[in-house]
């Protein structure tokens, strides 16, 4: 997919032609309509819509886990079972860590090079790269391209690191939170808050010593973050531990088993519209927060937020009432 | 500072009175403003209205880095050396890791107890509870607040993942990133994109093995960092890089020579405008948005965000759509 970003600059077929040839899974087709995402190119909103009537039957799962546990090569494993069972699978491997210098680090060929050649699966990077809105804009619309394309599963990859996880969490069905012994794992996981999140948790690495000991704090700890935080529906999901050895593809089929069994729970519970309704929600406020900030910086709007910050700034106003006269002027 | 958390159910003295004691630097007034803060209490609007003409004096210090390198000893011995010289010093300790179950892991008082007996320095812990906003939101009103009440320098110190330390960055006049030797923290440093939001970088536990190797990769780093991404000012700041050992004070006194150093700059450039600028419309637009979020949630919304959300859903409409809907009925 060494398609050339600019592209989109020059016309060549309208976006109803396109939008039917990533229909048909043509992946350089996917390849322009998730550049336009990234790009916020003004094709989007008719793009959008084109696409509103395939959306919904992608199964969207999420895989984060601190650096060094082995995330590329678990869903490497992961989208290699999934193929096995005939699923067309796309892979999202998100970057959240530069706001400013764009550009994952690793690129779409270099990663995942068992399935690069494979024309059911489609890889690809995105990186945040300081647009307005950051990845919670671009994230969902490049989901929604690749479940309108025909994707069965999308993987959305990301390195747990702050709030990155707990965002993609809010954007999966299933969450997988990945750990590996060592490192000191065990808090760190408290710290990041990422036991609240996982609805199956991995310890890969589970040849390495600390396996067992990780696996039995890990448990010990999901039991006390259910009792304290209730956020858990009642007569919940209990997150299950999978070990696995991923880099020889062990424990990968048991994965996706507990992923089968977890999106069986979502759609028997109600969890999953409850899930999705809030994704949508989200994504739908995005685009609007963002179309509010566009107006409250253009060169035509009545009352422009550099003004008021420099009114608050000088002691001459305060941020509620500076907030008051933006949203009286929309 | 302990502080029961509902006495502002109870009315106890005007909002006015409770200013005008913060303003004295009573210690309880303003553990009693940054409580509200905490819980969105409804008197938070006049709150900010009384302390707006007394807002703008202290100077803002963010402290970042990765679990372990030391953060919180180096505060404490940055804060010994501001002490010194006789400055008021407010210490904000924000953990950005749970969105859900609330609560700092660490509490008030068990932090820096050095300091605990100062009267002219204030320690408080914050966490993000999930709130609408989050820590955008109740970050710089708790920095408000202690900036009113006479501070003459806040430490905003977090741990240093994924966005938290962007967000904290985008508050602070100045942003200090702590590293140490060791756990990889050269490329996680890279990963992590602290590379682009440090002024002045801290090589912690300098007489460890590797603080030199650390230091000089650090210094390539930030020099090809400045040449990528171009968002520095032309003629701008050079980030020096500095040697601590904090668990015994070795460096401290160096590093707030170089805070007030970046501080001149920053004056002089023109860019603490610009940041504080930036810094206000921030928090206007947080407070716009926060107030907008509520709207549509509101059972007298005109619109209600959760009906749009199904539509999308159905695939009877798109994102876009719903969003100039939601717009357009505000």
């Amino acid at each position: 997919m060494g398609l050339d970003r600019r592209d989109h600059r020059k016309p060549r077929g309208s976006v109803d032609e396109l939008v039917s040839r990533a229909r048909e899974g043509n992946a350089r087709a996917v390849a322009r309509l998730i550049s336009w995402v990234e790009d916020e190119a003004p094709q989007l909103r008719e793009v959008m819509a084109a696409l509103a009537p395939y959306a919904g039957h992608a199964q969207i799962v999420g895989i984060t886990g601190s650096p060094g546990v082995g995330k590329s090569t678990s869903t490497n494993a992961i989208v290699g079972e999934l193929r096995k069972a005939g699923k067309r699978v796309g892979v999202l491997a998100v970057d959240p860590s530069s706001p400013f210098s764009g550009g994952a680090l690793l690129g779409d060929r270099v990663r995942m090079q068992d399935h690069a050649l494979d024309a059911d699966v489609y890889i690809r990077s995105m990186a945040s790269r300081g647009h307005l809105g950051g990845l919670a804009w671009s994230t969902p619309q490049a989901l929604r391209v690749l479940d309108a394309a025909g994707c069965d599963v999308v993987v959305i990859e990301t390195v747990g690191v702050g709030q990155s996880e707990v965002e993609i969490a809010g954007l999966a069905d299933t969450t997988l939170v990945l750990l590996a012994p060592g490192a000191g794992d065990g808090i760190q996981a408290a710290k990041a808050g990422i036991l609240e999140i996982g609805d199956i948790y991995v310890v890969n690495k589970a040849d390495r010593e600390g396996a067992d000991q990780l696996r039995r704090d890990l448990r010990s700890m999901i039991a006390l973050g259910q009792t304290v935080s209730g956020e858990r529906p009642e007569g919940g999901w209990k997150p299950p531990i999978v070990k696995t050895e991923a880099h020889r593809g062990e424990g990968a089929a048991e994965v996706v088993s507990e992923i089968d069994r977890h999106f069986a729970w979502l759609v028997e519970s109600g969890e999953l519209e409850r899930r999705r309704t809030r994704r949508v929600r989200d994504e739908i406020e995005t685009i609007a927060v963002t179309a509010l900030r566009r107006r409250w910086d253009g060169v035509h709007a009545r009352v422009e937020l550099d003004d008021l910050a420099a009114e608050v700034l000088a002691g001459d106003s305060d941020p509620y009432t500076a907030a008051d006269t933006l949203l009286e002027n929309l």
